[in-house]
C-alpha cells in the first residue's frame, strides 16, 4: 500500500492518536480488547470499525515515519495518510475532529447509560464494503431501557449521481453531472425506555463533505442534526427542561439558532398522515455552512454535550414510577407512530435504505423493541392520553 | 338535487337493490340497523358507506321513478343515477358490478371468519370527502387472529396531476397534462393469527376506471390484486395448499397466468433492504386490461371466492397447536418485516399515504396489532426459525 513511506506530521500523528484513544476506551470496556505495547514503540489502533480487522501502526511518536503494519492496513488509512500533506498549515481537518468527537462522545453517553441501567451495552465495530464503517452500541431489555442505540459511523465513498441530484435541490453550488467523493460522520441515539412515564430521546449530529478529487479536501460541507423528545405522556416540566437544555447550548453560539432550530425540528419531526407531531420536539437543523467550519464544531460540541443533562434527568426522576397495564398499552401505541414516522417520513432513513452497501441493523436500530397498531384507537376524553395528543396537534413554546 | 326527476331503468334499480342488500346483509349481523318496510314500497339502501349517513330511497320497484329521500341522498347517490343513461343497452358498467361483488364477497368471508374465531367485527363504515367511501370489517384481540381486516373501498373523484404522471409511466395511453376523473372500488383482507404456526394471509382485488369528463363512462381501466402467505414457521404442505389453490383460480382462465402472477408476486413482495421474500408468495399481478372486461372480472371472481378454500384450511388445521414464548417471540419479529415492507415497499400503501383525503386507518388496518424488532437477531443455525428464513431467501415452485 505504499503507507511505510507517508510522512506524517507530529500534529497528525497526535490526532490518530488520541481517535486510537476514543476507540480503545469503547474497546476496553466492552470487549475486553487490550492495546498491547512494544518496547520503545506506541500502538496506534486508528481504523477498528472501518477496515473489518484492527488497523494498527506502531510508532516511536516522536519519530516522523511510522512504522505501519501493512497486513492490517487497507484504503481508509491509507485515505488518512495520503490527505497529511493537506494539514502541514497547523490544523487539522474537520473531518478527524469531527470523528474524534463523536468517538468521545459516544463512550461518554455509553458510560452514563450503562451505570443508570445497570446494564451492559454490546458494541458491534462495522464495516461498509464501500468505505468506512461504525461502531453501533446497542442496550437491550435492560432494567430502564427496552432497547437503547449509540451508534457512529464513518463513511467515505462515491455518492451515486441519483443522491448528487438529490443534494442538488439544496446545494446548487453542486456539481450534479457526475458521481462525487463524499464523507460522512455522524454520531445517531435513540433511547427507548421500558417505563411509559419516561420519554423516548433522539439525537444526532453529523459532518458531511464533498471532497475534491484532486486534492481530497474539502468542497462543499455542512453540519447537521438535532435532538428531540418523544414523551408517551406528558408532564410539562419534562419539555421545558429537555427544551432550556437545548435553547442554554445554542443561545452560547448565536441568540437566533434555538427559535429557528426549535422551528425547524416541529416541521420535520411530523406525520402528515396523522396530522400530529412524532413529539415535543427540540432543536434540528441541515446543511448548516453559513459560518466558519470551526465555529459550527464548537456549537455542535456544545449540542452534543448538552444531550446527558437533558435527559438523564427526566430518566431518573421517573424510572421507577409505578404504571399501569393500560398505560403500557398507550405507550406501545405511541411506539407505532415512533415506527411509522422513521419508516414513512425520517429523510435519513430513507437516503439510508437506498444507499448501495448501507447497514440496515444500524439504520434500524432507531426501531422500538415492540410497538402496537390497533384499528381506530381513540382514547377517552379528558384522558392524559387525550392530553399528549393535543400537545401533539400543535407546536408550542417551551423555553 | 334534482334527483326525484331521475328516470332509472329496472334493471338498474335490481343493482342498486343488490348492492343494498349486500350492504344491509352486513348492517343486519353487524350494528343492529335493521330494513324498515313501508306498505307497499320496498326499501333500496345503496350508499351506506359514502355518504356518512345512511343514504336510502323507497321504491315500489316495479315503478321507474323511485321516490328518494332527498335528505339524505347526496353526491354519490347523483353519480350513480346519473349513469344510469349508460346502461339502456342491456349491460351494467363494470364499476356497479365490481361494487357488488366485492360487498358479497366481504359479507361471505366475514361471516365464515367470525364462525372461525368466534369473535364478531367491528363495522365501520366512512366517507371520504373527496368522494365515496368504504366499509371496514375489524376483528381485534380475537380467539384465533390477533387482527384481521377485511375492508372494502369505493372511492371516485378527480387523480391529482402527480398521480397521472406516476400512472403515465404504467399506461402510455394517458393525458397526463390535466387532472383525471377516477373510480376505483377494491377489497383488501389482511389476518394475522395469534398461532405462530398459522400463516398471516393478504389479499386484495381492485378495479379502476379513468373516465370521460363527458359521458362519465370508463375511458382506461384495469385490474389489479393478488393474494399472499405470509408464515413464521415452514410447512411445505400449507405452502403447497395455498398456491394449488390459487393456480386452479388462474388455470380455469389461462395456464399463462399462474406462472405469470406468482413470479410478479414473488417480485412484488420483496423486502430489497433485508435481501428477503415477505413469505412465500402467491399471485400478484396490476394493470391488466388485455382481455375484454367481462372475462376479466370473471377471473377476478374466481380468485376472489378462492380465497377462503385456501387459507381456511391452514387456520383450522393449526389454530390450537401449542407454541412456546420463544416461537411467539419469533412471529413477532417476523411481524417487525412486515411492517417493514408495508411503510416502505408497498405501493398501495405508499400511494394512499399520498392521497389527500385518504383513510388512514383503513391503509395502516394491515400493520398487526403487534410486532418486535431486536438488533442483529439471528437465529441459530440448523433451526426452525432459520429454515424459513432460507425459505424466503429464494423463491419456489410450490405448485
Amino acid at each position: 500500500l505504499g503507507l511505510t513511506t507517508a510522512v506524517m506530521s507530529d500534529k497528525n500523528i497526535r490526532y490518530l492518536y488520541d481517535i486510537a484513544v476514543a476507540r480503545t476506551t469503547v474497546l476496553n470496556v466492552n470487549s475486553g480488547n487490550r492495546v498491547k505495547t512494544r518496547a520503545g514503540w506506541k500502538l496506534l489502533i486508528f481504523a477498528s470499525g472501518m477496515t473489518g480487522s484492527i488497523a494498527y501502526a506502531y510508532c516511536n511518536y516522536t519519530g516522523r515515519t511510522p512504522l505501519l503494519n501493512e497486513t492490517y492496513c487497507d484504503a481508509l488509512g491509507s485515505a488518512r495518510l495520503r490527505r497529511s500533506s493537506n494539514e502541514h498549515n497547523g490544523s487539522t481537518s474537520m473531518d478527524l475532529k469531527m470523528e474524534r468527537y463523536i468517538r468521545d462522545l459516544q463512550s461518554n453517553i455509553v458510560r452514563e447509560v450503562e451505570a443508570l441501567d445497570g446494564k451492559k451495552f454490546l458494541v458491534d465495530n462495522w464495516t461498509r464494503k464501500e468505505g468506512g464503517g461504525g461502531t453501533s452500541c446497542i442496550l437491550q431489555d435492560g432494567n430502564v431501557f427496552e432497547k437503547a442505540g449509540v451508534n457512529i459511523s464513518v463513511v467515505h465513498g462515491t455518492l451515486p449521481t441519483a443522491a448528487v441530484m438529490q443534494m442538488k435541490s439544496r446545494h446548487k453550488e453542486l456539481d450534479a453531472s457526475k458521481p462525487q467523493n463524499f464523507f460522512a460522520a455522524g454520531i445517531s441515539i435513540v433511547m427507548h425506555p421500558h417505563n411509559p412515564m419516561v420519554p423516548t430521546v433522539h439525537m444526532n449530529y453529523r459532518y458531511f463533505e464533498l471532497r475534491d478529487e484532486e486534492t481530497g479536501g474539502a468542497r462543499l460541507w455542512w453540519f447537521g442534526g438535532g435532538s428531540d423528545l418523544t414523551p408517551s405522556y406528558f408532564f410539562e416540566e419534562d419539555a421545558i427542561h429537555f427544551h432550556k437544555t437545548l435553547k442554554s447550548a445554542c443561545d452560547k453560539h448565536d441568540k437566533e439558532f434555538y427559535p429557528r432550530f426549535k422551528k425547524w425540528c416541529d416541521k420535520y419531526f411530523y406525520l402528515q398522515h396523522r396530522q400530529e407531531a412524532r413529539g415535543i420536539g427540540g432543536i434540528f437543523f441541515d446543511d448548516l455552512n453559513e459560518r466558519p467550519a470551526e465555529k459550527l464544531f464548537d456549537f455542535i460540541k456544545d449540542c452534543g454535550n448538552s444531550f446527558l443533562p437533558s435527559y438523564v434527568p427526566l430518566v431518573k426522576k421517573r424510572m421507577n414510577v409505578k404504571f399501569t397495564e393500560n398505560e403500557k398499552r398507550w405507550q406501545q401505541l405511541r411506539r407505532g407512530r415512533y415506527v411509522e414516522f422513521n419508516l414513512i417520513w425520517d429523510r435519513g432513513t430513507k437516503f439510508g435504505l437506498q444507499t448501495p452497501g448501507a447497514r440496515i441493523e444500524s439504520i434500524l436500530m432507531s426501531l422500538p423493541l415492540t410497538a402496537r397498531w390497533e384499528y381506530m384507537h381513540s382514547p377517552v376524553v379528558g384522558s392524559k392520553e387525550q392530553v399528549i395528543l393535543d400537545v401533539l396537534k400543535k407546536p408550542r413554546d417551551w423555553a
